[in-house]
């Protein structure tokens, strides 16, 4: 019960950053005054109330962020949420994704691609004594090890009532522990995505920037069993009656009004020592940028533009472009900030605070160098952990350990085993076993291997492994034209491309695979041992962080509550909500970037060539200025989409953003550039999100797509 | 007096456009009442008088504006317009330009570059009617002449005065004839410059951009006789003392506030046909962008970065650079923009004007259509001129043919003479002749003369001339080899590239040059009947355009009138008048380019390399908010740099910006990308000029340069 009065009292006190905050929904009640004063309307109780609107409105699709919008289970999330099931439809005669998509009724609603999820959180539990319980006097693995199996206890008590996913999500480092229980639906439909030149406009060029003009939504339907129960794909299921759904609102915002999200954020960092921040920003963000523009480079090279491979490659082309931009910006404001400055005026405050009282130096005095220590342990062979983290991008290799993992776990009682290798996690394993084939060119794969491999070459001896430099014969001085050799061997014989191949190794046993011939299969059986030991090493040093950053939190939040600052958790990829205003800002000295974005911006940037090629009947609508329902008169235009100081990061894309009477106004998609290391420092001046708003998505369907079907099913708020 | 009444007629009558106009100054009295409701303080009347203050205060510096700040002949101008100057006085062990230069008193001033003037415009006269005079019944070539000779005349009457140098200009395409008289100060010295990391702080990067930083301001001296007459550098020479001087403002402008600008805009093109807009946007500037980038790739190409040569390119490449950005702007914006429906509208309103009344119709009925057959005419070998054109930019072949055209122009008398060629430019001439030492190399023009005649060969036998032919041996397939050989040698054994030779051939006889055996010579001899041929046909057209834009002009002029719109003439580099106001405008949908920008803009710009390497020590004044004196309340700090919907265009550069009450509160040094096709077509929503905050520039020099001698001596207002 402490943590909940500890979060209560501190949770009344804003401070100078009045809009950051992700705030647990149990955090909300004792916001109620602060919520009214900003704009609530609706009972900020009824927020905290996960099965209760508008709480059990918003869903999850694992990644990212949903909501119910009628009363027949329609969803509407973003198209770059919907953007893999749009792809799954689509063939080169009936393209979706170009073209877009819209089922006249449920008959033609089309399967999402394999594997989607509806997640509906049902239950929030606090289960740290729980997940502590008898661990006081265990040391590093002991300690983890203790906490997963209390975790995966916890989970499996959650998981016996059908239907349901159970996860236990640690708060603050491992201060906290909850358990969420959500309803897990099965047969996800895709119902309406307008065409890519809607949805996806703009594109990668204006990825993470402003002015913005994305019409990112897209709806899928959520369907059950006769009997309302999660269900597999059938005929037969109907669509899911939630407790409730959002309205939809028509008049949506102005400048300066409330609106809040609720959503699952992804992660942030923003109670990290300066001692991580500085490694993080100098270390490690530059190098992840550099492999990744060498990744590219490397795919680009040898899957040329056109080709098969090349095709296979777009999506972690993307993937890796994408972070690439996100760390050339978090290296760039870095650079203009005074964050590590600033982190370290603050452990200098704390330490003095802390020390500044006998009980409290008891208590936390050496907390904050235990943490160094630790820190500083993790980081120490980091030059080699990330060039075998990079590897993990490779295909063939991490599937044959994969496989091999797997042998020697289901050797094992289902409740010992690593977590993503129990029974309740083979429909995912089996779905990435065979996603493969969409995704993997040998061609590629050898190149990033050999890249990974010569770069590992030319650590020093004491930071690489004797497993690793025997299988690809790596000594001193790297035999690169060896190397390949082995490597054309390697992809030449393996079998792993395979996909039958694949699913059939998954039932084999550890003998199995040490009796394969297979060079992929067996380089993971000769680099098993390693690859333990050094999970091992990791699990000790994650135990003792697991004991230390807990204590490390409690000063920090005691400190921070003293200093009437608002407290809440990292991000976590739990549900959160966080409130803000509409609001522009000065992206640099001597611009502004206005709230709203324009019809008109549309023709502005439109070269008729992708990712700005809008569609002919769209441009003709704006410029005879058909604004019909939606006309805003403050922009004397519809409203594209708009700026908000909403806290939001990755895996709130998707979120229903909702004025204060909780209906929604707007669909959260993406943050400005400016912002982007905002996951590490809210700073209100130039922290914004970015939202579809709901008068532009209603002028498409209306309008553009004519989705009267839709527009009917849904509840409108004029 | 008919022009007269038509121009005050119009004056008084202002339509949408409010800030748009280049005005004449007689024009201004009229104008009166409009400009005090924008905010003039001082008489309108005052204005109109360019031997009173504050008009004459403003002088030109041929190709750049400037003013008198202070009794002494202070003057301030851009830093960009005294770059020639500052450069010439840097060494590599006295580098003024990388660390600035400031004369603590008159002895330590430095002579400006060698042709360095100021120029005091004393007198414009109405000279219609003597241009004119006569010409009635003249044609074509006779009566282009016929307004040359008549040009000639004036000119060397208004010269007989020592000291002057006089000029008339045509307006509205020949409609009215304007002599204008300058005092023309010829010992002219650099006072002061801020370092380059100042004065050019954004470089080509931020060229026409905003947001922009730069402290583009630099002081000069005029320095005349003991008598107070201008002449040569002599050390005995004093300071002139202007009959009136600018008082500067240390309190500026804020948001909305009227500014007006006097200076000495170089062309616009707002009042030209259809057919010529569509011609210039969608074949002459699409030309000239691709033949200036590819220009920059032969020189980059023959001459690397590092070299000799390439320093001695860089000028060349910076002025081709510059207007390919400005080109790529043009089209860019041309585009997007309903220009040329615009056009064609308005013609047909015009066109329907005309017709609706017999006498109109009667005078002006046939004008657009024969401006129109005249505009086709002079594009029909634009494929060819273009070429020729741009060959112009090359060095030793228009060297040749410039100096033997001297020969034969020096066989006439003096008034007979070509313009360029008379005696009162023979100054300049030979200027321009011992330049090229600095700015060529025979390598890189050859590269660029063999594309050009690549080019022309490619060009269909109709459109190519017999003795270019015939000296290149150009025939229907090109032999590069041989052209090739033909250059090397020409280059090689070419003696024009000593400067000695070049002067001397300043005086030789057409005989000489027949005789000579230097093959630049002879290629100048052997073309020089076609290039008079082609010269005469175009003065044909001139002559025959001369006649019939002037009644299109008149035609237009009253039927603006009806319109109630403003009437003011094309830029002409004569002095004009343009007000307006301190405003923002929107560059794209979405942001808003705010009217000012401040110190700390810089410091978020700096990466410490250039263009963006603030001095440190203005870094550390910035950080540390020593914003002294020049501190402005609405934006926190000192203004840097400021918009205007000022109406202005290249040679406005260092005009003075004036306040309500004539005083200099910025200096003009550029305008935004998006209103570079402004040039065509005045946008209220988006022409903005950028000026140097007076304000900025106080703080430089008091804080950062410690010019307090300059200070001392400026009137300064609080």
């Amino acid at each position: 019960m402490k943590k909940w009065l500890l979060a209560t009292a501190i949770a009344t006190s804003f401070g100078a950053q009045a809009d950051e905050g992700m705030w647990q929904p149990y955090q909300l009640p004792a916001m109620a005054d602060e919520l009214k004063a900003k704009g609530l309307e609706i009972d900020a109780k009824s927020i905290s109330k996960l099965t209760e609107f508008p709480m059990n409105a918003v869903i999850s699709l694992g990644g990212c962020t949903a909501s119910f919008v009628s009363p027949k289970g329609l969803v509407v999330t973003n198209h770059h949420c919907a953007y893999g099931s749009i792809q799954y439809n689509s063939t080169p005669e009936k393209n979706l994704l170009r073209d877009g998509f819209l089922a006249k009724n449920f008959a033609e609603e089309l399967p999402a691609t394999p594997g989607s999820r509806v997640y509906v959180t049902e239950e929030v539990t606090n289960v740290t004594d729980k997940v502590k319980q008898g661990l006081d006097n265990k040391q590093g693995d002991a300690f983890y090890k203790g906490v997963e199996a209390a975790e995966k206890s916890l989970v499996a008590q959650c998981e016996k009532e059908d239907g349901y996913r159970c996860q236990v999500y640690s708060f603050h480092g491992g201060l906290e522990y909850y358990l969420v229980k959500q309803l897990e639906i099965r047969d996800v439909r895709l119902v309406y995505n307008p065409a890519a030149s809607v949805g996806k406009y703009g594109g990668d060029v204006d990825n993470w920037m402003w002015p913005r003009h994305t019409g990112d939504f897209s709806f899928y339907r959520a369907y059950v069993n006769k009997n309302g129960k999660p269900a597999d794909f059938s005929k037969d299921n109907v669509p899911y009656e939630p407790k409730s759904f959002l309205k939809v609102s028509a008049k949506g915002v102005k400048e300066g009004d409330f609106v809040m999200v609720a959503g699952y954020p992804g992660r942030t960092n923003r109670y990290r020592t300066g001692n991580e921040v500085e490694n993080q920003f100098e270390w490690s963000y530059p190098q992840g940028k550099e492999l990744r523009e060498r990744f590219i480079e490397i795919i680009k090279e040898t899957a040329p533009e056109g080709s098969d491979e090349r095709i296979k490659y777009e999506s972690l082309i993307a993937g890796l472009a994408n972070y690439a931009k996100n760390f050339t910006s978090m290296i760039e404001f870095y650079g203009k900030s005074t964050m590590l400055e600033d982190k370290r005026t603050l452990e200098a405050k704390l330490k003095s605070w802390i020390d500044a009282d006998s009980s409290r130096k008891a208590q936390y005095g050496e907390v904050l160098a235990q943490l160094d220590k630790l820190v500083a342990q993790s980081q120490a062979d980091q030059q080699r952990d990330i060039i075998l983290g990079y590897l993990g991008y490779t295909t063939m290799l991490p599937t044959a350990r994969e496989l091999y993992r797997l042998a020697n776990e289901k050797a094992l009682p289902d409740m010992e085993r690593e977590p993503g290798f129990q029974e309740r996690d083979m429909i995912r394993f089996k779905a990435g076993m065979e996603r493969i084939d969409r995704r993997y060119a040998a061609s590629v794969d050898k190149a990033l291997v050999f890249e990974m491999l010569k770069r590992y070459a030319a650590l020093p001896k004491s930071e690489r492994l004797p497993a690793l430099d025997k299988y690809f014969g790596i000594g001193n001085k790297l035999d690169e034209a060896k190397l390949k050799k082995t490597l054309d061997k390697m992809y030449k014989n393996t079998k792993l491309d395979n996909k039958d191949v694949r699913l059939a190794w998954m039932d084999k046993s550890v003998a199995d695979f040490k009796a394969s011939k297979d060079p992929m299969i067996q380089f993971a059986v000769a680099f098993y041992d390693t690859g333990m030991q050094l999970e091992q090493k990791k699990k000790e040093l994650a135990g003792e962080l697991m004991k230390v950053r807990p204590q490390y939190m409690e000063a920090i939040i005691a400190y921070n509550r003293e200093q009437g600052k608002p407290v809440y958790a990292d991000a976590n990829s739990s549900l959160r909500v966080t409130v803000g205003h509409v609001k522009g800002y000065s992206p640099k000295d001597g611009l502004y970037a206005v709230p709203f974005t324009r019809l008109e911006g549309i023709v502005q940037k439109d070269t008729g060539v992708e990712p700005f090629d809008a569609p002919k009947k769209e441009l003709e609508l704006i410029k005879t200025k058909q604004y019909g329902d939606f006309y805003f008169k403050d922009i004397d235009s519809v409203p594209v989409n708009f700026l908000s100081t909403l806290d939001t990061t990755g895996g709130n894309s998707g979120s229903p953003t909702l004025n204060g009477r909780a209906e929604l106004v707007g669909l959260l998609f993406d943050g400005v550039y400016e912002s982007i290391i905002g996951d590490w420092n809210y700073d209100d001046n130039i922290n914004r999100s970015i939202q579809v708003d709901s008068r532009y998505m209603l002028w498409v369907m209306k309008y553009l797509d004519n989705a009267d079907n839709l527009l009917q099913e849904m509840e409108i708020v004029k």
